[in-house]
């Protein structure tokens, strides 16, 4: 039936995107016209070793715990339990950065919080990197909000800058190292945000989802540059450090001294989460606090050494063919430029044509990723090695 | 630092609630004045005891598969899994109600679902029951939407009417059996609203949260009503039928043949959790599974059987001393009026200072709650016993 109730229009907004469905229909197309040509797939976004020991202990003790009346518990806090909270606190600590746990609210991933947080704004200008993980994007435009692209490019390694915004009181999303690019901030080039942050009113949106992957001297959250205390909001998760995609957890860091309007923002989301959420389950929050505590990050750490390994394979094979790229050091993702000047779907059939592997084309997370592609870390070794070998060839 | 950025000024809208901080003053100020006194609570909304053997099992197993790279699991289908979506369907269908699973999305609670739902529709007038839970109004103040109260009363046994109501293409959310009240709408009440939402296209928002404590020939869900299907979406959780408050998992059903704007409903929906949710735990996912096959569901129903004769030993009480009440027949829940005209919070302060026994005012769910009190059944058979022992003495 069709009910006479309005629906929000700025859904309509947000193009539909047939990215990950026409891959998989000319993956489909290919492996039908071509029985035992062997795909190997580079385009997962998606962590594929398992959870780690210590982990899985914590949880399964935690199980149990809920399984006998002495231990069960109900619901549970809003914003994590103060174990959890306390874990993500101490994680940042042996970093050397200072995050109390009172300014950490525990949530079900980086995405839901991405998304979520913005019922707690107004109508401000809203600054994204252009390429983008979508989720920045699209939750702002079915909020009806001013979204304003910033243009990346081969010429700044992908990062974008502050140079010539004019204005006041933005918010700006930033995601390093970035998805889909894995370029890294430099201090200097994230100072300059804080530092535009700080003059202007605005506000930083930080996505540290991938901070494990750092090798670099760069920084792996905010709160290394001084003064995003005061302007930056952090938002971080364990799926890709500790390969909790499919057991959801993840936290957002709101200092309490960040205000506007008169009122300290956290206040906002402690209301907006009391209202709207019910807190991540118990048995979630044993497995993520002994992800974060030493010896469950080291296990973790294993399998981020695994990806990683995969992806200096990647960046070998260009950095041998001469190939410019952003990405592989700091991160899972290996942000390549096409060859020969072809499309990013153009190199997509081409790679897929001829070697058999399957990325991502850069245009699909947005028009300054024409031309450019996304392989990432996350398969076999094995797999990777041979669609290494292939890529090399073709290049 | 004072930021230049927006924020959402109809968060200032939503009052904060009091209500169970000033319960916990009360009672901690009762406990120091008299050490000796054994208080009991009666105010809890929350389960107690701990998840079924099935369900801890397949919770357990399922955290074992995480732990091995052959049986791992990464993201989760957004909606849920197929073998989740079937089992709630299989679980309706066991009660001769026809939910195809492909209209079911599993999500993390039903306070989730309803709070996140606002998202998907524009500037409706929203209908609310008074009393109520708060998170129905809250989310929808917060949005900025026109809410209007639906008075209840003693007279109609606490349940909503359409009686009366003119205009067209409201948001309707109605909970049956109900949270304060416990009152459950008989078929023809409940038809009423449905027959009033297809003649003037408006929608119910309908939470059956407490469906599993239906014992009379009331409807436990909304789709046993005709017409349901075209005008009306259930929001369900096992928070209460299978102790799931710190577990989380709840569903969404949102028949595809609804549609507003031109748009199906559903559409929206699948596009508002693509892109601001990324799915439940799968290990969450296996426990929700066998809580709803036939052996969990058993098992999870010996304590919903045990919370039932708290709610039926308060009842007697109140039956004997010829005190209105709504709810305990099928709800964890006893809505019970004040005596000798007491205001809801003079009945707080005589129950706790007299009896040492702790209700929740009825006046924190609403105007039309005041003069009432909410007791609850999830307390242990042996102090609900000797609560009500108290509360008969003092009546």
């Amino acid at each position: 039936m069709e009910l006479k109730i309005k629906t929000n229009d700025n859904f309509s907004r947000v193009s539909e995107s047939y990215l990950f469905s026409e891959i998989a229909k000319r993956v489909k197309a290919r492996a039908e016209s071509d029985p035992s040509a062997k795909i190997i797939r580079l385009g997962i976004g998606d962590v594929t070793l398992p959870l780690a020991p210590a982990v899985t202990e914590a949880m399964e003790k935690a199980v149990r715990e809920m399984g006998k009346k002495e231990t069960f518990r109900g619901y549970a806090p809003e914003y994590g339990y103060d174990f959890l909270r306390e874990a993500i606190s101490g994680h940042y600590g042996r970093f050397g950065i200072d995050v109390p746990a009172a300014e950490i609210y525990a949530s079900d991933g980086a995405k839901c919080d991405c998304g979520n947080i913005v019922d707690i704004f107004g109508d401000n200008g809203i600054l994204i990197p252009d390429p983008v993980y979508p989720v920045y994007l699209d939750s702002n435009l079915m909020a009806g909000r001013r979204t304003t692209l910033l243009p990346t490019s081969e010429e700044t390694g992908f990062l974008p800058t502050p140079d010539g915004l004019t204005g006041e009181g933005y918010i700006v999303y930033l995601c390093s190292p970035g998805n889909p690019t894995g370029a890294a901030f430099t201090r200097d080039g994230l100072k300059s945000w804080v530092d535009f942050a700080a003059r202007t009113g605005s506000l930083i949106i930080y996505d540290s989802a991938y901070e494990a992957f750092v090798t670099e001297d760069v920084p792996r959250s905010v709160y290394e540059i001084e003064g995003a205390r005061e302007c930056a909001v952090e938002i971080c998760s364990l799926s890709k450090s500790a390969g909790f995609t499919g057991t959801r957890c993840g936290w957002c860091v709101i200092p309490h001294s960040i205000k506007a309007g008169g009122v300290p923002l956290y206040k906002l989301w402690e209301r907006r989460q009391a209202t709207k959420f019910n807190g991540i389950p118990y048995v979630v929050q044993r497995g993520a606090e002994a992800a974060l505590l030493p010896e469950g990050r080291r296990q973790s750490m294993e399998n981020v050494a695994y990806y990683r390994k995969n992806a200096a394979l990647i960046a070998g094979a260009l950095r041998r063919r001469g190939v410019f790229f952003t990405g592989a050091v700091n991160s899972p993702y290996v942000w390549m430029k096409c060859p020969h000047g072809l499309t990013s779907w153009e190199f997509f059939d081409l790679l897929l044509d001829r070697a058999a592997v399957v990325g991502t084309p850069g245009a699909g997370f947005g028009k300054c990723g024409e031309g450019y592609f996304r392989l990432t870390a996350f398969g076999s070794a094995e797999a990777t090695e041979e669609a290494v070998g292939r890529l090399e060839k073709l290049l």
